[in-house]
């Protein structure tokens, strides 16, 4: 049996509020100036967006506001009608409560019912797993339209109670590293229109045997009393981790998919940090390929950094153009990646 | 294109400790006779296990350990070893933490890797989402075998220090309702072997404009001042709606599988309670189907229900006879059933 081709009609994202630099960050923590220069330089994130006001505490977007935003974008690019969906599935590592789900509330907000939906709990690979997942679906259950989305709104995991000054790295490196966003996507088996071609999406767990880079706990009334930190990374076992586990993704998705390096004219690289993407991208080695990142100037926005990619990359992309994006997940270690092609 | 027939390798569960019955729950709350006449009567479930020691608090397994147990179970049953598991999908409304996900800490300790694995957010429908999305996977995914698995340890989300006479009963009734377990199964796009077809799995969302029936709260650190209750339930519009859309579930699954109702030798229908059950089952109105149900002895064990029942099913089930089964997710509404036939 052939399966269809799948098409990405759209993309749409949202961002929280304004940016916040790192020198906004360190007023806020107060810290000073050297600390500032130690972000911009071993970090090099410069900006990041927050749904939290981290001055008062308050949750300013809850992720189903910033993923309502993201697909109602994808529809309208679409020019579609959410009754158009006949499927969506979502990735996130930080959704609002457990129950409900986030994605069901944000099903109730665009008017959409009547369907199956799927949220996966995932991190840095979420989106591309959401693609995967709705690729799946289309090709094997009989769906036509699939909205994909994608986000993380990390910020209400931070204690801002703390003295950021005795807080061990694993958990101030969070404060930095992470924004907040949403992404989506409509895909389509319908065999004409839409703007790219999803080649292929591929995630693969890697975990077996390895310490987990990054944990992110939850707490019941009952684990109150606990003082587990919230959210702890390994940034260690990361940087050593993700620039090979990047290189064999890509590899690999080049394998199978036919294509050589001299092939690919956009890299859409895993987004760790400004300092840390420009290392991966070298390991990768693909100089005939224009690197699409935004890690820079919105943090790692985790299940909504691949939508951000795209939306950039499809931009600028002609007619015929191949990208491919890859993503590590370091919670457990899944390799994802996907490749496009520009209609 | 025609879709490859997917089959039930095997199934296994896992349920923790020794089974609680009502009066040991009225001596752990400090409740009377007259309480537990009440939850004998008025709610039906007579008996339950929990992950966690309610008089010191402590978690006695985790949900990673319960699914381990049924993935085992489930493999040894089938006689494969896990390395020949090439997909892996779970459901569960209460994860250990938010990441690393539970699902890749069950690969892996069952020494599973290299394989996608996905792990979805969600209530009583999850176990049938899960073996959805494993089924979509395997027509249009060119997967073989999946190891799907359901599963929640609620016990962990009570609230144990507080007085349950002054409580609201939107709260009181989880202590009472809810027990905690896992399921697994396998499926295969073998043609030949297995223990039954898995001819159809179908999940809709029906929340539109519809208020949660049950809510599950996580809390960062920076929640903890927060007094939201961990976990509420609104049993009124759950005893108002869930018979209603159990009846509608069936009628659509019957439907789209041009089956009768004198079709149905099994009807899994779903646990709410040992009181809801019947009333659910009268309403569906099949006098003809041997009724499958646990809750009064395990409680309601959200996503592993279905797999506790599947199993016990197919123990009774003669070479031909054909089941359904039917659950309904309260927190955001989803319609949810599957059909299998016995070989």
């Amino acid at each position: 049996m052939t399966a269809p081709e799948i098409r990405i009609l759209s993309v749409g994202s949202a961002l929280p509020g304004s940016p916040i630099d790192n020198a906004r960050l360190a007023r806020l923590f107060h810290m000073d100036k050297v600390w500032e220069q130690w972000v911009d330089v071993f970090i090099g994130t410069r900006l990041r967006h927050l749904a939290r006001d981290l001055e008062t505490g308050e949750q300013s977007a809850t992720l189903a506001d910033l993923a309502t935003i993201a697909a109602s974008r994808a529809l309208s690019a679409a020019g579609l009608p959410s009754g158009a969906v006949e499927l969506m599935v979502m990735g996130t590592a930080t959704p609002d409560m457990l129950m409900p789900t986030t994605l069901n509330v944000v099903a109730d907000r665009l008017g959409i019912n009547g369907i199956p939906t799927f949220q996966i709990q995932s991190g840095c690979s979420g989106a591309i797993q959401a693609l995967e997942l709705a690729r799946h679906c289309l090709v094997g259950g009989g769906f036509r339209t699939a909205l994909v989305l994608g986000g993380d709104t990390t910020a209400k995991h931070f204690d801002t109670r703390l003295d950021i000054t005795s807080m061990p790295p694993a958990q101030l490196v969070n404060l930095i590293l992470f924004g907040d966003a949403a992404g989506a996507a409509l895909l389509t088996t319908e065999p004409s229109g839409g703007i790219a071609i999803l080649h292929r999406v591929s995630t693969t767990l890697t975990g077996l045997g390895r310490e987990p880079g990054q944990t992110l706990e939850w707490y019941g009334l009952a684990d109150r009393g606990q003082e587990r930190p919230p959210a702890s990374e390994n940034y260690k076992a990361i940087e050593e981790s993700v620039p090979e586990m990047a290189a064999e993704t890509l590899r690999s998705l080049l394998g199978d998919l036919g294509w050589k390096e001299a092939d690919v004219d956009y890299l859409l690289p895993p987004q760790l940090s400004g300092r840390m993407t420009p290392i991966i991208v070298e390991r990768l080695g693909l100089p005939g390929a224009e690197e699409v990142s935004c890690v820079a100037e919105t943090g790692n926005t985790g299940n909504a950094l691949p939508f951000l990619q795209l939306e950039r990359a499809l931009a600028e992309m002609a007619p015929g153009d191949r990208a491919v994006g890859v993503a590590i997940e370091s919670s457990k270690w899944i390799k994802a990646g996907f490749a496009v092609e520009r209609l």
